[in-house]
């Protein structure tokens, strides 16, 4: 997506050891006009795989899913960090190594949320190791639901995460795709 | 707001001690078309108060407030909770109690994204002791900002909020106040 590849190239930062800072326009300042036009996209680009239900992870795959999820005209659960007092206590648990934080997060649903039969799409902001995806796949299996299509904002196709996901054998969507980030460069593909 | 007021009383659920669930549409599932109307209302309310930046707190004054930042055509800064590795070293920081978590939390917004000059419109999902709002209040006066007005989905109005920040003398919009939750019920003003 061009738009997205402009962007990154404009204000997006190579901190080394694979970390690309978008804090300006995705992670912590966030553009509402470039979301909607990557969720429009996302919606595009997955029309047809029959999603009912659309699953991230807080924090940075919030403006993402929900702007996808508001073109496909579906709800859009997101994976906690943390369980709030308002969660019942029986829920859907899992443990993701978090490749920005260097420590492990836990993620959780609530089985009210996630359901048998549901057939879920799962948006984030980046597919790296496929950690956190791989989370939310898990998460999604735990509740009987399948998993109908990943997509994500930006992929670092040399860290592996569609590899690892590929036994999935479903669709897998980057707007946009970092082939190299090695001496300070950002390549796309 | 008719369309959330119909929807608390339909999917909001009084957990006792002051504590709404809405985690069916605005905490844990999203209902995007609602957040965009939500976010259409904010435009509306706070049309004429020239705000440059939109801020709020993760995680659940994300949904709302890049919904009200699409329609005003403006950035949205989230506060965020941990201090990722992108942020500089030198950063604004308080710390805020939290109603639901029962732990006080650091609110934390990167200079770079928050500047002096700058005019701020806060959005966050609930306006209830004040605190959480209030702590977006310092960081914004700590960038040398200004705040030019103030916006929540849901007004808990018998926990004082509205008085804690009244000293601000800017407008403070909430799309529903809710002024009972005593015995079981969700009552509004």
């Amino acid at each position: 997506m061009q738009a997205l590849v402009d962007r990154i190239l404009k204000d997006g930062k190579n901190l080394g050891g694979g970390i690309l800072k978008v804090d300006s326009f995705i992670n912590h300042q966030v553009d509402p006009e470039l979301m909607d036009a990557c969720g429009k996209e996302f919606a595009r680009r997955f029309a047809r795989v029959g999603a009912t239900r659309v699953l991230t992870a807080e924090i940075s795959g919030i403006a993402p899913a929900l702007m996808a999820a508001r073109h496909l005209r579906l709800p859009v659960v997101y994976a906690r960090k943390t369980k709030p007092i308002t969660m019942p206590d029986a829920v859907y648990l899992t443990v993701a190594p978090s490749h920005t934080k260097g420590v492990a997060v836990e993620l959780i649903v609530s089985p009210e949320y996630l359901s048998p039969g549901e057939r879920v799409l799962i948006i984030d902001d980046f597919l790296a190791s496929g950690a956190t995806i791989l989370g939310l796949v898990r998460l999604t299996q735990a509740a009987g639901a399948q998993i109908v299509g990943i997509g994500a904002l930006i992929e670092k196709s040399f860290e592996g995460g569609r590899q690892a996901l590929s036994y999935l054998k479903i669709p897998i969507e980057s707007l946009v795709v970092i082939k190299n980030m090695g001496n300070g460069k950002i390549e796309f593909e």
